[in-house]
């Protein structure tokens, strides 16, 4: 008897963390069935029950090979660690630290400062949206600088890696959330623009696992 | 003729990111000058001297290897891929998943939310204050429970990692800054004492680095 485990990924389809992890779930291949977790409106992450899952009470959380591994940049780094083939990661520490360097402006410098979570501690959603803008503002500006050295076809080189699964989703968030304009960041725009015609990202757009969104 | 290539790291001692990298340049026997850029009161970080260094800002920056590496995981990591040992990661892919849990639920969990640079954006000290104080209490909460499952002699198992550079400096911050009160969270209490006792965490102290502070 083959007992079949699976993969579970806990995600909320505005969540730029979940995407993260839906994307490489995708590019390597991996079957993963994925359990939406409001964290808007119903506040699933905050539940006792979510907190069983997850102690952080947040998305993603990836139930695979029998455990359950938070904290979307760890899980990435569990995939490919275990999963090599195909790699998200370029072939030369130096063009890894590139990488890292882009991922972590993002994981690090932006998201934690629009997280929609933040908004109860703002006084009107405009303060918020003040707060969060300046702050995505200032990665955008290094991001430009950075991806001007690094690029190639993608952000680091020729090859998709965990930046562009960092780069995509937030700036939709940037983009879709606070009406951002990425004219004055031409090269982080055009890397944009072309990631998204991609099936990769085509398939795993927060569009496509919520249906009932227009834009 | 031997040509040294001299590595810097430009850092501040009251940065939890700079002792991060500092604590690894010393782990892993790597001879650096500290150059401090004073991220504070005349805000150096800010220059368009060191926007030439780290154009994203930001301390730290580390010059090795004939190159600028920005980002602390990106330089930890660097390191530890061209400076293998002693090793900062433990030895299976999940424990080094156990490893990057902490670092991100430290590096995008709380860090971002108490650094200093935000506190212009809040009317008051006060509330900046309040503002950092929840969501590093949130991360404080979930550190317990991951360090429960994962810790040893250290955070991860039996050797020093990545988590304990992170969780040390940035416990530093919570305890120094924001009087947080560490009783609640009795098992990361007790690896923050008993860590503080080590040689390199000694070393790399904010007070050695800073001789003029006084506790």
């Amino acid at each position: 008897m083959v007992v079949k485990i699976r993969t579970t990924l806990y995600a909320f389809w505005l969540s730029s963390c979940s995407w993260r992890v839906r994307a490489g779930l995708h590019f390597k291949n991996i079957p993963f069935e994925e359990k939406p977790v409001d964290i808007l409106r119903e506040k699933r992450h905050l539940t006792e029950k979510f907190r069983i899952i997850n102690p952080a009470q947040k998305v993603p959380a990836l139930v695979i090979d029998g455990t359950t591994i938070i904290e979307s940049m760890a899980i990435l780094q569990y995939l490919e660690e275990t999963r090599p083939e195909p790699t998200l990661m370029p072939n030369t520490p130096l063009l890894r630290a590139r990488m890292r360097e882009i991922c972590e402006i993002i994981v690090s410098g932006i998201q934690p400062l629009q997280n929609v979570g933040l908004q109860s501690h703002f006084e009107t959603k405009e303060k918020f949206h003040t707060f969060s803008k300046y702050w995505t503002e200032r990665g955008l500006q290094t991001l430009e600088n950075q991806l001007k050295n690094t690029s190639g076809h993608y952000c680091v080189g020729d090859q998709i890696s965990m930046a562009d699964l960092c780069l995509v989703p937030q700036l939709y968030n940037a983009v879709t959330r606070f009406q951002m304009d990425l004219k004055q960041h031409p090269t982080v725009s055009k890397f944009y623009e072309s990631l998204l015609q991609e099936e990769l990202f085509k398939e795993t757009h927060p569009k496509n696992i919520n249906k009932n969104i227009k834009e």
